[in-house]
């Protein structure tokens, strides 16, 4: 059995490769899909924190002092200093001072552009070091994902399947979608996670993304589209489902299963080496062969810390999939007024092909 | 009565008065504690999607395609453009588009330092503007409330007040914090918000601040500390309550009621023209006078599309509150290994003084 890196020994390796000498990095307020510092630290939820990583000695975590303990518990970074780090001119300061201990001033470090922002970059920039966008070297690193992180995704995602058998077995109680989505909800939390998002579109309100469930009661005839995630350890997962309930008219019945088939399609093609725009495309042929209209959203996309993460999987974007990627696959048809059919199911890209981590619900309707 | 000036109207003057020629903001990704563009287009949950607001003109907002029949439903602005906005390449190409239809390309243009990334700055860069950090005027738009921003945030409180009585409810059962917690989220689905953070912490789990819930019985002698929000319509509530449970030791009895004095002390200093710094200082004093240790934590913080935003509420900050602030004060006393105990209410500067929003649960326990 291997032992993997961890994600200090991997940045690492990037930052040589890359010919840095460092990474350095800082969020202001509260983080939530901004998960950089949370990726490379190990810890979720910090506020007004950052990394001073050199590629020659130990990182140190800044924190705001009153979660030092909490940090130097959940950290594999030894060096946490907890201090205070509000306002930012306060923060870039006690930055400073570690940049002049760790001997990095007039070297070159990594940021990541894409979440690093303005004012930050403004303030890092006094710092007399340069600042060399990486983010595209992070988030290659956290696309190839450890067992680690598979194994907390797949929790998420039993999670999520939690939520969605509670709600099968409540639909002949005539429910709203806004009562679902609590019961959803509670579902996820009683399982160990918390919600991530819970979407509960009944018949035409189906045919919109997005939108935040209403007082609609779920009965009579018509498809149930349950589109929800859970988090768990900082780890999404995001599935859909579409329910049938009563007696739809029959073209309804025929979206489901041309959807249904549109997704299994790419689930087929999903394997290492393969490019996401024939993922995508084995997706988008089946719905094209059947005379239906394309969904206007992206046929999937990757996730882990974020719920939506890079390799985008669509027509038109050149990654090849690889082991280690775990990403989505949601096909969908939608008519205005009228319905939407949408299933998603989760994928982690294996040596030999993919593997469906949702499988308990993952029946056809 | 007089009738408020929408965000669109309060932008433009702000942008007149700063020199500027307009405002524009993109964000890569889901936003979440980014509220920027929620703030000033009103539509929550946008990804990818972006602003062109010139002061002479109609402003712009660019959405995902599939976003654009919610975004105009939603949004004050008229001009909604649903186009292909990922990856971040092909969404420059259409604000460069609606840029030079606006005729600003070589104007000076308002962006919003404390958000916008540094990847998007980079983009922004090349469109032949003139960007201009124009973050601290937005956050002192958003620090001055509507009428409509309070009556959203009232209804927060109320439904985290709901959390609260359903965790008090409970309270003999000898459920788990972890369990508690859930039957809170619960309440606040239930109550027409959703859960923006629970913390259910209870003894010695107390003493140590950003704990997540876990499989500690509620039961026995000690105190629980329950600091929770909620969300509605995008705007947060933040209050902390602390229940005294079976017969802890007199001295933690002392500590509530030092707290309790504390928390109370503050809400009487809270005016308009009056400093944060005294605001804070008068909780603690409080703690000071008794012997107590100070909270490493900010006393307060201001509330709105952001759990945490300004002002922050603490000594050696100079900001004066003003009408319209909605601000928390939450001050607390830890000991490690023991117990923690925290009190927080949410206040609404008036003109004569302050309303606290919480009223159904704030007894003395």
């Amino acid at each position: 059995m291997t032992t993997e890196l961890g994600v200090g020994e991997r940045l690492r390796a990037e930052l040589i490769a890359a010919g840095l000498d460092g990474f350095i990095h800082f969020q202001t307020g509260r983080a939530h899909e901004n998960v950089t510092l949370r990726y490379l630290s190990g810890v979720g939820g910090l506020e007004d924190s950052g990394l001073v990583f050199p590629v020659g000695s130990e990182p140190v975590l800044i924190v705001k002092d009153f979660e030092e303990v909490r940090a130097k518990r959940q950290s594999w970074i030894r060096d946490v200093r907890g201090v205070t780090t509000i306002p930012l001119s306060l923060a870039a300061q006690r930055i400073s001072e570690v940049v002049r201990e760790k001997g990095l001033v007039g070297k070159r470090l990594g940021v990541d552009e894409s979440e690093l922002t303005l004012e930050v970059y403004m303030a890092l920039s006094k710092l007399g070091v340069e600042l060399v966008p990486f983010g595209s070297n992070i988030m290659r690193m956290r696309m190839r994902k450890t067992r680690g992180e598979v194994e907390r995704i797949r929790r998420a995602v039993k999670i999520a399947e939690e939520a969605i058998n509670r709600v099968g077995s409540l639909l002949g109680d005539g429910l709203t979608e806004a009562e679902l989505a609590a019961e959803a909800t509670l579902a996820m939390e009683k399982a160990g996670g918390s919600k991530s998002f819970v979407l509960v579109q009944f018949a035409e309100n189906a045919a919109m993304a997005h939108v935040q469930p209403a007082d609609k009661h779920v009965r009579g005839d018509g498809l149930l589209v349950v589109d929800l995630g859970a988090n768990y350890e900082g780890y999404n997962s995001d599935i859909t489902r579409t329910f049938i309930v009563g007696r739809p008219p029959t073209a309804q019945l025929e979206y489901v299963n041309a959807v249904w088939e549109s997704m299994n399609k790419a689930v087929a093609a999903a394997a290492p080496g393969v490019g996401v725009a024939e993922v995508a495309g084995a997706a988008r042929r089946v719905l094209r062969g059947r005379g239906l209209p394309q969904p206007k959203h992206r046929i999937g996309h990757g996730l882990g810390l974020s719920v939506h993460e890079k390799p985008i999987v669509e027509e038109g974007f050149e990654d090849l999939l690889e082991e280690g990627n775990i990403i989505t696959v949601e096909p969908g048809v939608y008519f205005e007024g009228a319905c939407g059919v949408r299933f998603e199911v989760d994928l982690h890209i294996t040596g030999g092909g993919c593997e469906v981590l949702d499988s308990a619900t993952l029946v056809k309707p």
